[in-house]
């Protein structure tokens, strides 16, 4: 049977197993969520056991149990995968804006919808019916490469002790490919590979003036207001050209190429369905760049959130006692996380006016930028095998968001490849995720594959 | 026995009843709390039955009800006076910085803790010790002045059906002397006078920006943040010197004339205990004004809230789909409220980038400026009775609050005096609300003094 009919055969109970997963909220943000966060990595190294892999393990760290798997190539000289991807999901809320239950995943035609449905679970569950794929169209019972997987459960909240978890199990992880399946495809009928990704640095401000809200009648006008002064420090992020006015942000990027830039301008981008998937009245950022380049080669300031004094019903006439905010940084190469931090910090202190105090809380030491290269071996099988999976032209992408990959290929010293399916529109980290289950099963048989490909280059 | 006695002989009763009204969590500003509104109503028409009004009232209203109660003076030709107060609350929130339970009221000492207890029930109910105990005095069974009393129910929400009650009971409320119990002294032994109050106006601004929470991976950049809209547009309402940008905003304004500034640099002013008071580190605000300057006789424009996005725990990283700010603007004479709305809504509609809808709703027609007439007969007897009562000179001052005094003088064609005790440390439209117990009972031979000291003048 080939890789394609095994598949199509195994759709239900594949469906029904991710269902079952989707439904334990594994939201590694937040304290109260952190045993479900160990009840997702149980079920997946149940699931990889049950999957046929010899060797499953759920790795403690300093934080959230990671889960790893490894089914060794029958060739000794085979070379060896490392596949990447998370067992945690975002926050569910706004929680009224669900349409339906965040986990309890519901199937509407060719689409699941749930938390983590596409960011990450799904596409780290193709791995095991891709690999099963495999298994059925060659006959063999083990793979054609040494297939180890490495799921982390705290990639949602940073990844604070992945890196960490890298260099204590340097050993068990060596590789001579990383693959990374939490990234997205260019649209559903235009398969990608995305070949880089952005960094990520967050923080909490919070500023604090009287040491009590304020009447705004008996001491406006004359105390500084903290709420107006976090205003001023956030407005201040950016200048008129929407470029990040924080000084030495830019010290460390590479500008992008004019061949980089070429091949972007090469993809199939229509600015108005860009703006309706981003459900966007307009574009807007910084000058001198196209809305692709802005999103995946420069770098941004984003307030995720702010809030301050009266939020309730009604009016509350106070000057109130202290602002916050939430900022997160996306980095590209070469910023490096621990630099933007500091040029944050100088700016807030640079920023805040007498009788305010202000704290910044970075959320860990961020997440470098990385990219692919893209003259690699590795790159060109993977294209290879997506094309044959997708019938048609695999073209490159970056991506806008973050992920531990820098540290994966820096600390394993091996070159990445993404192989993933999401798409732009799945609602990652919003109300109704969703994923489109067939190119979910494009993704299994993408990895089926590459698996042999590489067996073949290797 | 004359007046002082008899309000220290009857201090634990009063004490017992201001702490059964301070018990009605009467917030005008929570839908949930309007039943208990009304229950404030009818608790504080039934204790000035018990005080020996012939007449008392519950009057409805478009919103919430107030209380009138009528008392004739002896002589038909006496002068009439209307005392306003109001029997509404402002929101106890943040409910956990309580020490304890708002709406149950604690005596520390001379101090009475709870909302309302000097903003401003406690100042209302000393009008009814106050009249009994001037009859206790006098011997007669009427005072000296046909005094008529008008709380209303609805101040802290901005006095939305205030100026209607007032025109269609014009003829109830005929009067000679307005005299308004809401404001505050300028310390506990340099008791002093209001003589004018600032006017509000106060919105909600609401920004919408992509449909949905955004990924800031996927979209960050390239989208116009709302939050980030509304820091540029709350920035941009004050300029390098503290002036509100606002085009339009300081049209009708009237300066401060020197007389006035003059009188105001005599006060006893400590800046350092001022700020104690404020428990601010700094002072701030509009350049080339003094502090009392920029709280009492200089407008304003301030945040008393704002939200946007994730608020929980933890980073979510994402473009939030909406941002809200509340603002109140402090007016001074002859800024009218309903011109500096056209102004405001000016200003959000010019301050909004593409890609950004703005709403502004106002909560109501706001509050009017107002001053008394330094040169009256009801500010001198005021004046004089105040002295009586606190045994020394009775200085002026503004107060920075608002109230719908001016509509009070407007609509009723009479002048208007400030005779009130609270204090600038009282805590109002704050946690942990207090009012000094003996300042009420001085309030209330005040309020015994000024009747009898009307009578012989009028």
């Amino acid at each position: 049977m080939d890789a394609r009919t095994y598949i199509e055969e195994h759709r239900g109970e594949f469906v029904a197993a991710l269902k079952e997963w989707l439904a334990i909220p594994s939201v590694s943000a937040d304290p109260d969520r952190h045993g479900d966060v160990r009840r997702s990595a149980e079920w997946l190294a149940a699931h990889l056991k049950g999957t046929g892999f010899p060797s499953v393990e759920v790795w403690e760290t300093g934080g959230l149990p990671a889960v790893y798997a490894e089914w060794p190539a029958a060739d000794p000289g085979a070379p060896t995968v490392l596949v990447y991807g998370h067992h945690d999901v975002q926050p569910a809320d706004p929680a009224e804006e669900w349409e339906t239950d965040p986990f309890t995943p519901v199937e509407r035609g060719e689409r699941l919808i749930g938390r983590g449905a596409s960011d990450d679970k799904g596409q780290v569950l193709f791995h095991a019916l891709g690999v099963r794929a495999g298994l059925a169209a060659s006959g063999a019972d083990a793979p054609p490469v040494t297939l180890k997987l490495l799921v982390e459960g705290e990639e949602e909240s940073g990844s604070p002790h992945f890196a960490d978890l890298l260099r204590s199990r340097r050993d068990r992880l060596g590789c001579d490919v990383v693959v990374v399946s939490d990234t997205t495809m260019w649209a559903a009928d235009t398969p990608s590979m995305c070949v880089g990704m952005r960094g990520l640095t967050h923080c909490q401000i919070d500023l604090y003036g009287p040491e009590r809200d304020l009447h705004s009648g008996t001491f406006g006008g004359a105390v500084p207001n903290p709420a107006a002064a976090m205003a001023d420090l956030l407005s201040g992020l950016h200048d008129a050209d929407g470029r990040i006015a924080v000084p030495g942000f830019y010290d460390d990027v590479v500008e992008i190429g004019e061949e980089e830039r070429a091949l972007i301008a090469r993809l199939p981008f229509d600015e108005e369905e860009w703006l309706a998937t981003a459900s966007s009245g307009a574009a807007s950022g910084e000058a001198g760049y196209s809305i692709l380049e802005r999103i995946w080669v420069r770098p941004t300031a984003e307030i995720n959130g702010m809030w301050s004094g009266h939020t309730g019903a009604g009016g509350k006439t106070i000057v109130p006692k202290s602002a916050h905010a939430k900022l997160s940084f996306r980095l590209v190469p070469n910023q490096e996380p621990l630099r933007i931090q500091e040029h944050v910090r100088a700016y807030v202190a640079s920023a805040v006016p007498a009788g305010i105090r202000a704290e910044v809380a970075f959320g860990g030491p961020g997440v470098r930028p990385c990219a692919s290269d893209l003259s690699s071996e590795a790159v060109r099988a993977a294209r290879a095998a997506m094309s044959r999976a997708f019938g048609t032209e695999v073209l490159y992408t970056r991506e806008g968001g973050s992920g531990p990959e820098a540290d994966l290929a820096d600390i394993l010293g091996a070159p990445l490849v993404f192989v993933a399916v999401g798409l732009d529109d799945d609602r990652i980290h919003a109300p109704n995720e969703k994923v489109e289950v067939p190119l979910l099963l494009k993704g299994a048989e993408s990895a089926a594959y590459l698996w042999e490909g590489l067996a073949q280059r290797g």
